[in-house]
């Protein structure tokens, strides 16, 4: 019996699974993480705990996605930047492996979700990959010839990070223009709100009642396939600009395929055609049926997926 | 005995080393590339016959850069941009295994350069490494944890191809943009052309007397020294391009060295400096001390080297 927990910084979930990745139990709780890191930790365990109750048996291992950067080696979680300042230096595999008897092995957990879809997703008949987390920022991670690739401050695979408009928007990590600036759940929310208050997007205004606190990606899709030309057209933008990203990796470490996950991949070909069609344009050449661009298998659910990979000693 | 052969478009090199690398004859022939492959072959082939009868041993295999997309397993050069359509599938290892005896294995020329560096050169110390090589275009390679990717195709480690500025100048291949827009010896040739027939720049009028035709990366690196600050900021322009080509690597794989060769690479610090600065600016997240961007050591020879390398079997 392996598990799996993905912390999150508004809530965290937990899955028990057997080797083969099925799951046999999930949970999900708010993280409060206010409260430090051992009263978070305590409650995790506890989430596990009431797991294996039900499915009678404990895992002897647990892979702990961290949103931020880890000493795997160790089993630190070095530096949480949505979190508070205790969470700095943390030793998530001591307390927790003390708090349940199981071997705590722990990763970034945007490379945690790259190891699901790589072990149990698409990323099956894959030799090299690179997949990226569109949500309140956009991770990535990168695996190459079958591995995925860590470097050595675990810090390989940030291609959210990728300058895509030399002097374009300030972006969290201080940096300007990178993707994470246009193709994060928060800039298209961005965006879409510029449309509604400009006037500029008729559709999107009906499913709002003008209220720019409604606009969301998944808002702006529905009125983008209801027609409305302003928000398919910033989409487009949105997957254009995502398609020079990913141009760039594929000129650098030629993926078979690139895998889109995170919330925002719900937007599905409103994204991908045009990024495909961006990264034809810009890799003439290589054939473009040697890159495969793809919506994540597993969804919502890589990061547990990946947990149970790293339980397993996938890595 | 080993043979290395550094094929161009305007000229070939051969040399002939020892396992270790050190080298025992070189020379250099123009290529003549219209007189087909077979007779530049055949050239080949001699030239490396005459280095032997000075040497006093024949290799027992050689290592063969080819400028275009080679297939490495058959041995044969797949398309030759530069040269003449003659050169499409152009099976190179069975005929100048034929010619000389020895066992010939080929790859890309950057790739190849790449390989020297990595065995021969500053590689020797690093684990993940992106190469430049800065010259009429600019192509590149990359080594991930010691091993040179080539991806499917023979394709990985074209950054020199990767986007900079979105809607920027035409490229060679097709996109906009490309680094090698920027940074290739023409491209800082044209910069250099543009100040000198503007009038911008008093000390490279001064060094070419006002012709265009005198115009090179070398003699805008001399006028930059000299004080000619029209063309040390065009200069540090690139660097600062390079450099947001070389951050988008990093958060992609997280190299410990970058190195930069190819002929326009002899302009040194006044590339590297504002590339560093760029690379530390652009990727915050990350030491910049655990990133070194360095000058080839092997320089021009690096070539060779790698074909040493490739020839000793340690691709």
């Amino acid at each position: 019996m392996l598990a799996a927990v993905d912390l999150g910084g508004t809530s965290f979930r937990c899955a028990l699974a057997e080797q083969d990745g099925s799951f046999l139990g999930e949970a999900s709780e708010p993280t409060r993480s206010h409260e430090g890191p051992e009263a978070v930790l305590a409650r995790i365990a506890e989430c596990i705990a009431g797991l294996v109750t039900r499915a009678g048996e404990s895992p002897s291992a647990i892979g702990v996605g961290i949103p931020g950067l880890v000493d795997r080696e160790r089993g630190i979680a070095r530096f949480l930047p949505n979190f508070p300042t205790r969470w700095r230096g943390v030793p998530v595999a001591e307390i927790l492996g003390r708090l349940t008897g199981a071997e705590v092995r722990i990763l970034n957990d945007v490379r945690m979700a790259t190891l699901g879809e790589l072990v149990f997703g698409l990323g099956r008949t894959a030799r090299t990959m690179a997949f990226y987390a569109l949500g309140t920022g956009v991770g990535g991670g990168i695996v190459i010839e079958g591995k995925l690739l860590l470097g050595p401050l675990g810090a390989a695979g940030e291609i959210g990070h990728h300058t895509i408009v030399p002097d374009g928007p300030l972006c969290g990590c201080g940096n300007r223009g990178c993707l994470e600036t246009f193709a994060s759940g928060p800039a298209i929310t961005a965006e879409g709100v510029r449309l509604l208050l400009g006037g500029l997007a008729a559709r999107l205004h009906e499913a709002t009642g003008g209220d720019a606190g409604r606009v969301s990606p998944r808002v702006m899709a529905d009125a983008a396939r209801a027609g409305d030309e302003a928000v398919a057209s910033a989409l487009a933008r949105v997957g254009s600009l995502l398609g020079i990203g990913i141009a760039n990796v594929v000129t650098t470490i030629h993926p078979d395929l690139v895998v889109i996950g995170g919330g925002v991949a719900e937007l599905g070909d409103l994204l991908l055609e045009p990024a495909r069609a961006e990264v034809s344009a810009r890799v003439g050449m290589l054939p473009p049926e040697s890159v495969r661009i793809e919506k994540s298998l597993l969804g919502e659910r890589c990061g547990l997926a990946g947990g149970v990979a790293l339980a397993a000693g996938k890595l």
